[in-house]
């Protein structure tokens, strides 16, 4: 007999234990209860289907047309919290080859209120603006989940890696005292009556446990006051920082960044398979050494075959890192190059300068599928260089007297790197704009939910 | 031949491969390189002692008295960073029972200033103050960088336990439009001419993704404008944040709490064991069944046998929460102890009343070692409850209109915790003020380093 037992009118004999949509095929004859949203209801002539979506995937819950009619189901509205307790029926037309037959529904929450757009169609038939806006119910669609899930193993296989490398997990504070990389697009704060920022990186604290832990690594947000109203802006993100110590040059660096991505990967295929699925997408594959090019030489390269001249540039355009990025994969067969020894006018002052060709820094960034992706390097490591460098640059190292202390204690030659995480997902999944893999994205006109 | 080569001038060929301190004696009778800042020197009548330390631990160098005078080492000043190529020679009386003889030492870092205090010996000689204005340096002593070795395996093993029970990480924004618990302690921030928040917690945020992925948690920096200047409040710090939906009470929250909690322990066995024997700390044992009383039966409790009467009071005060701590121990064996059912006047405006007894509400706190360590509990979970909670407290519901949303399109009975991360260290390790296990402390008065 069909019911819908209105919330906490719940029969007193207790159910039997939830099962998930993705095992409900190995309860097949057994009763079992499943719960989650309702996702959509199909009124035929003489059966209705109630699909049923969890966390794992969908269940479709079936009822004949006249028990469904007095128990009222076609009033029920899409996204109400339902639990049902049936049979587990075999069904070569059910999700997973089985369904749920003879049920009792429970309602577990109020009738929902329909949501923005329907979640059970397939595409999303909702633009940017309203899937942001109403993002606590629009991202509940199984396509907008995907990306998140795909950025949360991604994180995982971050710190998999590192563990594994003996780093050590820090967490360093975001209200700081002075801006770290220049005093441009910092939030200020009032600090009980003190002026204070929001840290736009851990980079000064990442170095400072170098010397306690030498190898380091952060999972946290940042924070920039982004003017950019573009596509790849954030004025809060997740930055996924290392640094350790021990290095002979920037290449080393670069090593473990490798591994991360090989790491990033390889969980992202592991925990997040389902996602990836949905999306369609393709992972990349990560060489064993992702080929390299001196800045002068991609340059070169640039001047020789695309068709324009970036040299005297100091820095590669994002039509420059495209054209890379093309010429890489042709090349090459990967969708990442490393770019070397970026010109020191470009570089923050702490960065390491090559010993051979002063001009240019041990530093470097990745790209992948032709964009910029992380920015790393050696960094100096004597107290002495770090005042030449700042001389150079005509800047007080007053300011900075904090920071400069650790590395007059004894600091080994280090460096380190910081990956945009949701840039990462959002190349890795195809998404044009970093919103789209942003839970709550927060720019210049976004405060909001 | 003994030498000191200064940094940069190292031999053309290339040294035996970097060896950490922990696997030294794995390679007696090789030749090795070890590298790590010179801890402590001692030079005795014919022989002289370098001990460097790593992240794994100490390397005694041994050197004949004269090559040792004769490359100065005498002058090399603690916490300079160095490598040392040498053979690896069985020694009973060396840490770990082998030592590097026939040594070259190449200096990696510009001769080191003295730290704060002797780095080298056995206690911490500094105050708190010291300790934290130097924190870069100071944390390089073994004693207080234990603390944080613990907090990171914690840390590890509250995501582990969280992610073998289906648990999604998820990243919250902690710039906000409005205040999460109250108006007050919030830090005010400029957003691009708005006003805005920095977030106390991710609670709105954590509740609503309940209904996206069904369970989640979040490891991230709360914020609160704390104006009490004490040994367990700091301004900053991080909240271990879980929420999940389809739950029948508060007490199917406080059982995944208390399988969080023997998984931090778990972790922390396993992975800073080091750290642990250094502290020479006792980890608890997590109980199957972790005790729990009724907060009216605890307030009873204190009555009849403590010798004061607290009957009254909406809340335990620390002297009720330290005589709690220890009848468990006494009562029970053990130093974990629930008390549920807190006044609904003390709990914020989410909170699920008790439906038999509804002055009483569906939460708990955690007293482990006679602190509160955690609160938790069911939270309310459809729209027209908030709108009837709020209009019972006089609180107008529009500035919550946007987290109010999300309970109108259908949300599960759902509940959770937050552990803070700082304090459970503190706990753990016996540190009697927060702040020794926080790297970089922020309160009333302290905003850098």
């Amino acid at each position: 007999m069909t019911q819908i037992v209105p919330e906490g009118g719940a029969p007193a004999a207790a159910p039997p234990r939830r099962v998930m949509a993705s095992d409900l095929p190995a309860h097949t004859g057994q009763q079992v209860t499943v719960a989650g949203w309702l996702h959509r209801k199909r009124l035929l002539k003489s059966v209705t289907f109630v699909i049923v979506r969890d966390r794992t995937g969908l269940v479709q819950v079936v009822l004949p047309a006249d028990q469904a009619a007095a128990a009222g189901v076609a009033d029920l509205p899409e996204e109400t919290v339902l639990a049902v307790t049936g049979m587990v029926t075999a069904s070569s037309q059910a999700p997973g080859g089985a369904e749920v037959t003879e049920p009792v529904l429970t309602m577990l929450s109020e009738p929902a209120q329909p949501p923005p757009f329907d979640l059970y169609r397939p595409a999303v038939t909702a633009g940017l603006p309203t899937v942001l806006d109403h993002a606590p119910t629009t991202l509940r669609h199984p396509l907008l989940r995907a990306g998140f899930e795909i950025s949360a193993a991604s994180v995982a296989g971050f710190r998999a890696t590192l563990d594994a490398n003996g780093f050590a997990e820090i967490q360093t504070p975001k209200i700081v005292r002075a801006a770290t990389e220049s005093g441009a697009n910092v939030f200020s704060i009032d600090y009980f009556g003190q002026p204070a920022y929001l840290a736009q990186s851990p980079q000064f604290y990442k170095q400072a446990m170098v010397g306690v832990f030498e190898r380091v690594y952060e999972t946290g947000p940042v924070f920039r006051a982004e003017p950019h109203d573009t596509a790849r802006h954030l004025a809060e993100y997740l930055s996924l920082d290392a640094e350790f110590g021990f290095i002979d040059d920037h290449r080393d660096v670069m090593a473990v960044l490798r591994d991360v991505f090989a790491g990033m990967v390889a969980a992202v295929r592991a925990r997040a398979r389902p996602a990836v699925e949905r999306l369609r997408i393709k992972l990349p594959e990560v060489p064993e050494q992702i080929p390299e090019l001196h800045f002068a030489d991609a340059q070169r390269l640039i001047a020789a075959q695309a068709g324009w001249d970036p040299r005297g540039e100091p820095d590669l355009s994002p039509a420059d890192e495209r054209w890379l990025g093309d010429w890489v994969l042709r090349e090459h067969g990967t969708e990442f190059l490393f770019i070397t020894g970026y010109p020191m006018v470009k570089r923050p002052f702490y960065t390491h300068p090559d010993p051979d060709r002063p001009d240019f820094s041990r530093s470097f960034d990745l790209i992948f599928r032709g964009m910029e992706l992380v920015t790393g390097g050696q960094r100096l490591h004597n107290h002495g260089d770090y005042l030449t460098a700042l001389a150079a640059r005509g800047e007080d190292p007053e300011p900075y007297a904090g920071y400069l202390q650790v590395f007059s204690h004894g600091m080994p030659p280090h460096g380190g790197f910081a990956i945009g995480l949701e840039r990462w997902t959002a190349r890795l999944t195809g998404a044009a704009n970093v919103r789209e893999v942003t839970l709550f994205p927060r720019d210049l006109h976004r405060l909001a939910p």
